[in-house]
């Protein structure tokens, strides 16, 4: 079984991130993870506006992060995605966020796909072909 | 010549809005007017979200504000909009924001409609009456 | 056994929380679900700006929603909060996001308590009495 | 008398920077902005984090932006900063945001210096000194 492919992004903390506790809001890392998991569909092959473009769109049903230790202004961040699990309908991501080698936080984020109009459907095929093999032996 | 319409919401600083300086960050501002220009369109006769279903959007093409005193998390600001000028093509709005009776911004953006292709085009007639009545002598 | 209790508030969705895909984007229901966070707790007695005067925070370790239906622009959302599980360190947050009577999404928040140095701490007494009175059952 | 020197930062537009009219929502610009500004700053000499801890901020008092065209998610955009006027208590900073050469907005910012206290207060001179030298011929 060979490991899943990870895509990692470096993004340099912004001012506007930032709340009154002087570290990042909580709610940016969702943000962030999106930019790792948009590089994960790149270096797969397509980019998401592209994949979007076809008339299929991978919609968001869960998130959920586990934060561990600040980030602050002046900080850049690795953040990393892959594939967790792969399934016809939809798939799971993972991701870490690290700063200097320490790990930040960690995630998970479920999406399944929908069609033009918003309904439920089964990824095109070429796009699951493009996803499995990204995927290592995620199931 | 009477005056123009005034919309006012009462608005509850976020914690997310805030940034290290202890303050709303500047850019958070932009997103409070726009929550007045939705409320002045809908005292008006048509939320936005309504007009856009027409086909034509009143794009955003420029936008200033001056900050005199922040705002900080725990205040609810009052955030008030109205009408500045009014074109066939186009409109400014003109806005205030204040906390417990203390100005604390001042903002003015600019607005072209824009068509279903996105090409600037004239505001349909009855959006344009239905601006007329809240612009006062505004033109 | 008492239920917890809840504090529910209105939200109207803004024009800047919508994405390209036409509806409100994921990582924007954290932000609400601190609104209805911060009404629980001025509802328990004292606004979290006031907590944080007193030099201790609650800060946030981890979240997860799950996202059932889209919010869009135009949509005022009602988002509630409430006590599910009380520590002396800290605390767990379960929410709901509903329009119309529609569920559009569930969440939880967990937090723990840090001093001014930014180390976990006990709740001062008051904190932890004033958060039970609200709790109701949950430990 | 010499050009200001200028700073230029690649931003990739995140998804959740787009709005339901499929383009980046206008507030973002102001963030983008401060991107290039920071960036400014750090090829001056210091980051502006370590300003910050000097004891003195740079608090922003007005902003502008003219939108020419929009930018959409996928895109990668080129914003540009420099020091339009530089003073004793505050500066003005300029800004242009380019993709693939297409000029799509410009922008300037105000700031003044303020000192612990948050009260307006002169530059520190070797602040002074390193803004001078980016500056060229802006007074």
């Amino acid at each position: 079984m060979t490991e899943a492919q990870r895509a990692t992004v470096p993004v340099e903390v912004r001012y506007a991130e930032t709340d009154s506790m002087g570290i990042v809001h909580h709610a940016n890392y969702l943000v962030w993870l999106e930019l790792s998991r948009t590089k994960l569909c790149a270096d797969a092959g397509h980019h998401y506006a592209d994949i979007e473009r076809t008339g299929v769109r991978l919609t968001v049903t869960g998130t959920s992060v586990r934060y561990r230790q600040p980030a602050r202004y002046g900080d850049i961040v690795e953040v990393s995605a892959w594939i967790h699990r792969l399934g016809s309908r939809g798939m799971q991501f993972a991701y870490e966020v690290h700063c200097n080698a320490v790990l930040l936080a960690t995630g998970r984020t479920d999406h399944v796909w929908i069609d033009a109009e918003s309904r439920p459907c089964r990824a095109p095929d070429d796009l699951r072909a493009m996803f499995a093999r990204v995927a290592g032996g995620a199931e």
